[in-house]
């Protein structure tokens, strides 16, 4: 068993290459895909495809089926939930930031209202 | 400047590192703290800390000030914003399957009343 921080560790470095957020995307719109099919946007080759899916295997952000000469690729989303739960602490300083800048909208609408009287 | 995927890059590759998510998490309790004091919790060198430090200074996650020789750390949550963003998609899918525990909950209790009578 991974621990916490080593499957924090996993996500994030998995989530640091493009390519792989791609067939991430692409999977969360589509319930599966072959890997020939996930393969066909990238200018990249096939090995090269194939060692991405290793990557998001082992953080265990998608899982494969084979079926006779075909592989399925499925998305596994539960490791982004937890990466997603270490990023909300960081949401009190947006909230804060549109808090401020809710009042000033208001402060600057309310001069405009005075400037018309 | 940096285009969205490679900020998303670089957020990411940030955020592997568990030292550095403990610096940003430390960040995040307290409003700023100084080089030295965000070291001393680590076995690592201070050079190493460092490092970790301009590593996250590229990705826009702090800012430095120098006054005198103290060095100030301050947290640049913004970056952060976006990857949770882009996590955001992914949201779906967990709650998804709180429905389906809810729902699973909600018909063994209706079997537990049913039972009762």
């Amino acid at each position: 068993m991974v621990n916490y921080p080593e499957r924090l560790d996993r996500t994030f470095a998995a989530l640091v290459d493009p390519t792989r957020r791609a067939i991430l995307a692409r999977l969360e719109r589509e319930e599966s895909a072959s890997v020939s099919a996930l393969a066909k946007p990238f200018a990249i080759k096939l090995p090269a495809v194939m060692k991405h899916l290793d990557v998001l295997d082992d953080a265990g952000l998608i899982t494969r089926s084979k079926v006779g000469r075909t592989v399925t690729v499925r998305l596994s989303p539960e490791p982004m939930r937890e990466a997603m739960d270490w990023l909300r602490r960081y949401e009190r300083f947006w909230s804060a930031s549109l808090d401020r800048f809710a009042a000033y909208a208001e402060s600057k609408e309310a001069e405009m209202q005075e400037k018309e009287r």
